[in-house]
């Protein structure tokens, strides 16, 4: 049976490990100063028609996000979030280890607003309080909604208005280049920062971070966290693999399109799915009994939260390496639980 | 031409390329909880003969140290390091960035002795100055020297005399495992915390940390650092395919041996090497035109230090994928430069 | 006019002054380990019941919390605290500077209940969240109410049945001591740290903190983060001039008595007051133009927010040096405003 | 008998006292934005004539080291200092509990030069180390000696060349200033920051820094470190009676008279002084039996360090509470020790 668990319960895209293995023993600098890092980059930069842009690669998202945080804020800054954000909920206080507060803002939807930003008490502080200076954001959200280009630009000019830098964490950003309006240059043309996300979408792991304009002693940054790898040249060889000829932006295409043929046969088997998603996380509201029936029939997948005395809401997860069967069967194996 | 600039330079050993390859469509919980990990883990206690010990996977040495460091001592405390030491003068103050501050030892051939240790004015301190609580020696050293167990045992002797903990950068454990009388029991043995190098022995990136006692709040110490590598029965693989029948000690002792074939073949030049290094770390000393040459044929290597007006201190690295010809192509270049 | 902005808007109790000038040319050690402090210490501990408590002075109540937080909880547990915590919204990240997270709780009068701390999500957390292991609660709190014992009770046992810390922010405890029927000995029983703070009741500044065990490395704690005052044992004389006849309670006591007075006499004029205090601190809701008046009339005092177009809620406070005087020309000019 | 253990035995000076209490019932401002601040720092300004100078006032010097280091470097950055700097060896690791490395270099008198600057080997360093971003000096130093204005004029074009920041700390730099060609407008010309330190000459605490050009953020680096006074009027208060008609320097002058006359003294009984010092700290050797006998007699000062088996190097502090007759009276008694 399958597991739903995560995007990241396989290892590589078969791309990726090829490249790998070809390129095994070629000798290079590490830590990210080789050829293939340098090809990778500026690939991106292409791909982002951003040729001032500076990118760095990273091994995971936590990573990248404690290191960019410590980089682009002062010690007394802030960072405003939605409260269902990575950095606020599933990182052990990673941002708060490097003595940044995070603000978290209630949403409705895991996205942010201008208005939510705007309603953060400590916009008009003085020195008793943080001072925002970062809007930080993912997309896909936490519970796999997407920002538009609409919603992004008006993010944008909040910040420029309040002086706020705009970070956005792209651990899914695959999963939302495919189902929504925004292409790679409007995430380097409306954001300070972001990564392109290789751990969840076909990588073996990876995160290529893009500012917009050039950070010079970043690279400083990285190394005083543990953040630069020896052989820094594996990031570059996969990013090379997966964005050269499309297989990063293909394998997102596949992992959305399982998740909304889960998402539209658990609906037409009479369930609901509160979350809007349109991206290859879902989350079905299933009878606790179903829920047990499959898991003991051996599927994988986190329970997110009881609904009622009665309901439990699961998340479903579906990435470049699900096969379309697994979806099939789990379709056929819950109606069967009715 | 060879680079012989670090053990770093290529990529992984082929039986690690072949079991990432092997298990890489198998789905796995996330964050080292997988049976890969567990397998690995359980490899590593039986070798180190060590049932109780608690073992756990870090992406790289830097991340390793500033997390073991911070787990293991209070904010108050500090660490005991030779002036060499990797995380006195190679981390960008990665162990400070922890709030820990790095005593460390003016030490002539990067080893510490208890005499050292008891030399740092810290040790009988009181609250206006930082309390030693650990004390760091990497094996290999930086440059190259190894400890034999009776220094070892006189490190522990002297630890626990003061009350110190004791922490063993493996980094290059495999090199020094295949060059002194220490064996991984013996680590484990005398160590409270040690790891077990793979970035530097064959695997594409991994160290493999083990506590002599189980320290249950380990992983809220590596997630809060950004070090819970997300596919983390990666690491597991890796070292189980280095482990399991031995790949690990054969590569080391294969960089070993080419080391000293370079070493004798420089030496027998009528070169010095004025470090004495058994391992796969070698430091001659050359005329500065002799070393433009090298340079000018292809080679890479690392600068250690002008000696004089005229003579330079270059190192040599060699690794388990260091072809035996490029040893020799090496001693014949540098014999035609006379 | 007078000031009601804060309750340390003057220098010192008569009493203080008085012992400060009596001992200004006796020599002591520094860092307060001198005889003032031991004897304060002691009296502390005799007031409080607690002969094994452990006492430290500090100069002020940011500082205090700082310290006695990243001294009591490891790097990845976090705190709980209300929303209007002082930690939470006016220390400019002081806890996060320490790399600890604060999990604020949503509280409708600044107190904390068992049941709002059972809400916090990390209750239940793994390694990917911190982990809480400290209450935080003032007494009196930022918004003048004040805890029962019954209250504080109530949030001990529920702290022993979660394993958490309880730590009580005292910096207006002499406003709390004077108005309700938790007593030094409950505040040492109950909680596992709280201070008693002189800044806010009579000293020129210092915050007396117990804590009801032994904590033998405090001082390494203070003197890290700049807390240990060279000449400490202003602190001691100070503490000593304040609690040994009672000078402490009677001064919170004049305080509140004025507060009260104040309290009554706006709702009398037909005033809200939203907040039920029966502390130190009044927030009366005036309209707009009365508080301007009163502004021109040359009182100060600080504006809480706007309640609507046309009210604000502002904050009165009192303290051992208000005169009633200033109360009673208050509360006269108050009525000529209508 | 007296203790010349310290400079900060005795409480304030009597104008700082009489201050205190003429001003005791004023209301003001909390957080040093009160007149009485303001007026001190127009004094300070107008002594250093610098009129663009920046002016904030702490309460100790290890609170003033550890928020100046923080908010004048990047995380990344490091601070260069005397092994014997009071920050490396005596601060329980304050600054690098803000994460901040201290580069130690070996000093044979406690005071730093270019040659010494230039001796860092992280001086050229690349993002595997830390970078040297400010150089740390004391005046008058730990060990008493005293910087000339050609000496630190050499410092600071040192730094300009190297681009580094020079920090003075003048924990007694009311000592410095009346042994040395060094005067208030040189410092503020030659420094990026430099602070008057109260403590050790004549306040109950307090330091007054003074930044060349204006740090529009400071104050929330303060109060994110517990580092603002709530009755903040108190430092201003201290510092105007001090500076206003010259109280600090003859307090410092007298001072500096009494350890004059102490070492002329000791010498003139045939002990050596080994370090030279025009200061108010003198270091004499003295026989182990002549060290206990004084003791016994009742005299407090400091064990520097043993010389030898049969001799001691103690240290005398003398401050403005010292009595001529205290110093006569130990010359006398030493004298009988022979």
């Amino acid at each position: 049976m399958y597991s739903f668990r995560n995007d990241y319960s396989e290892g590589a895209h078969p791309k990726v490990l090829k490249a790998l293995t070809e390129t095994n023993l070629e000798q290079t600098c590490g830590y990210g100063l080789d050829p293939h890092c340098a090809r990778a980059a500026e690939l991106i930069r292409t791909l982002c028609a951003a040729p001032e842009a500076d990118v760095h690669f990273l091994v995971g998202g936590t990573q990248a996000n404690l290191v960019v945080i410590e980089a682009l804020t002062k010690p007394y800054e802030a960072v405003i979030a939605a409260h269902t954000g990575h950095i606020h909920v599933h990182e052990t206080g990673a941002v708060e280890a490097t003595g940044r507060k995070v603000l978290a803002v209630p949403s409705p939807d895991g996205k942010l607003t201008p208005a939510l930003i705007e309603s953060v008490p400590e916009l008009h502080s003085n020195e008793h309080q943080v001072k925002p200076a970062m809007v930080y954001v993912s997309n896909t959200t936490e519970i796999g909604t997407v920002y538009s280009k609409a919603e992004l630009a008006a993010l944008r000019a909040c910040c420029d208005q309040h002086g706020l830098l705009l970070f956005l964490d792209g651990a899914r950003l695959g999963s939302a280049l495919a189902c929504s309006d925004l292409t790679l240059p409007d995430y380097a043309a409306l954001t300070d920062a972001f990564y392109i996300g290789g751990t969840k979408n076909g990588a073996l792991f990876g995160e290529a971070l893009v500012f917009s304009r050039p950070r010079e002693d970043f690279r400083w940054y990285m190394k005083r966290r543990g953040a630069m790898l020896a052989k820094g040249r594996l990031l570059g060889v996969q990013f090379q693999a997966l964005l050269e000829d499309g297989a990063f932006l293909d394998a997102a295409r596949h992992a959305n399109a399982l998740a909304l043929r889960l998402r539209d046969g658990i609906a037409a088997q009479g369930y609901s799915l509160p979350v809007e998603s349109p991206s290859n996380q879902q989350f079905p509201v299933l009878p606790n009994e179903t829920v047990r029936r499959l898991q003991e029939l051996g599927y994988e997948f986190e329970i997110d939260h009881a609904v009622d005395g009665g309901h439990t809401q699961i998340r479903l997860v579906t990435s470049w390496a699900t096969p379309e069967r697994a979806v099939e069967d789990f379709l056929r194996d819950l109606a069967s639980c009715k």
